[in-house]
């Protein structure tokens, strides 16, 4: 299958936000030579305090705009609200392979684990969803789930090395795995899943090295799912190491750009350019 | 003028979310014998990131629920951003007395005030809207407005006696005091601009305090609101005072109540028992 491009095929990518662009760094670093085309619908966000029959409406909506209007003949669901509520109906709505970030998530947490036991830390609205637990449950692990809301925010206030976050994550894990060890669980197996978070990954391992010989180890599921979507899109893409001059990326939003543009650059380490606005009606 | 109920006026009151309930509660001590009906559009949050023409639309449609469904007499917009950008929309939409968060916030700041220089915390969503600025300069002031954009998922996660909090409240303080100082302000007056940080006022006194003899005095708009809803209707619903069983509440809600129904009682530090689903369209 060749897209409109010839040889060289659109990945779409989509977000509710702009956290994705966590997942489209990762995807950029793998396969340099694909166009990609990444759309936030940020009129509509936060998905994950609406309904499942709303967030389907919006994420099919979202994922035709990309394959009908941008020509995408992949789609990354880089938004685990989405991933968790909404990827059979997208699977349903449009003709061309779809990934979402929390099965790859579960693949990698599964092939890291020893103890069979692994930690998940996510926004509130992922943790009620419980998809990260059924998707670890369906990999034979046993899965513990954490929200941890002030991370979104801490992010987005630049605040990824600051002492106040470590403090944070600190008092997050600690709870977690007070929890785990109330529950018998010998975790090894930290799972971050949230497309804001790899933005605190070294933190994280910080504060994970401060609590003594623990041996967590950290999966994040931005990569897990570049890894899993390279596979999937059978190495059509994958011709070159690191960003390349070829590397094509257009990013769209649904309402203002301002925040998209002015934080996007930090997740995608490198500028996001012009963000264009588009309308997907209500 | 007198409602359908007869004696007792029906205040409605808006806001984007739940964090206006602060307001109601502050309405309620002084008229503990009116009918309130809150509506909080939790659906379409948040405002802060969408257009005025959008926010206006939303808000309008919010305003005619609760005056044309709940037979609300006088409206109080408890949302920063609504009251910002669309009291003039619903002013001209609904036939009842409006009145906004910002207004009062800043003609209490220009009673309390002896240096004319004020400061100012809200959401990054009102501070670019600069409506407090505009609303102190028209009372003579001379304001300087912050973003504190970690304080409401800080107060959202429940930690308002918090370590953490209180150091996050120390470094956005500092900021703007040293921000003030550059500018050559005197400041002597602060504005909590977020129907959220009523909640953090203990904490906010007590960082202040340890700043030594500086002498802030903190406004907030909450009670700044209920302050001049009272003179706005004119005496007809402040006949005693404290919580009375003659209080009547009714909250709706656009989207899942669940996160309304758990946080809500601690805005309103009373339960907000049974918050009613309602569909106000795209």
């Amino acid at each position: 299958m060749n897209g409109p491009s010839g040889n060289v095929p659109t990945i779409g990518v989509f977000d509710s936000g702009f956290g994705g662009l966590t997942v489209l760094r990762a995807l950029i670093a793998r396969m340099p030579q694909a166009r990609f085309a990444f759309l936030g619908d940020t009129a509509r966000l936060p998905y994950g305090s609406k309904s499942r029959r709303t967030i389907a409406r919006y994420a099919v909506q979202s994922a035709q705009f990309l394959v009908n209007e941008q020509g995408a003949e992949y789609l990354v669901i880089a938004c685990n609200t989405a991933s968790a509520l909404a990827l059979d109906a997208i699977q349903e709505a449009v003709p061309v392979p779809v990934l979402g970030v929390i099965e790859p998530g579960a693949a990698a947490a599964r092939a890291a684990s020893t103890t069979r036991d692994v930690l998940v830390v996510a926004t509130d609205a992922t943790v009620h969803s419980h998809a990260y637990s059924a998707a670890c449950q369906a990999q034979g692990l046993r899965a513990l789930e954490k929200a941890c809301p002030l991370l979104v925010p801490l992010v987005e206030e630049g605040w990824t090395s600051h002492p106040v976050t470590a403090e944070v994550i600190r008092i997050y894990l600690d709870e977690l795995r007070a929890d785990a060890a109330t529950r018998g669980m010998s975790a090894d197996t930290l799972v971050l899943g949230c497309t804001h978070y790899p933005l605190l990954r070294p933190l994280i391992q910080q504060v994970l090295d401060g609590c003594g010989p623990c041996a967590i180890r950290v999966i994040d599921s931005a990569e897990s799912t570049a890894e899993a979507a390279v596979k999937l899109f059978n190495g059509r893409t994958a011709n070159a190491t690191g960003l390349t001059a070829h590397t094509e990326i257009r990013c769209f939003a649904t309402d203002s750009v301002e925040k998209f543009e002015r934080l996007g650059s930090r997740f995608l380490e490198r500028p996001v350019g012009r963000v264009e606005l588009i309308d997907l009606g209500g």
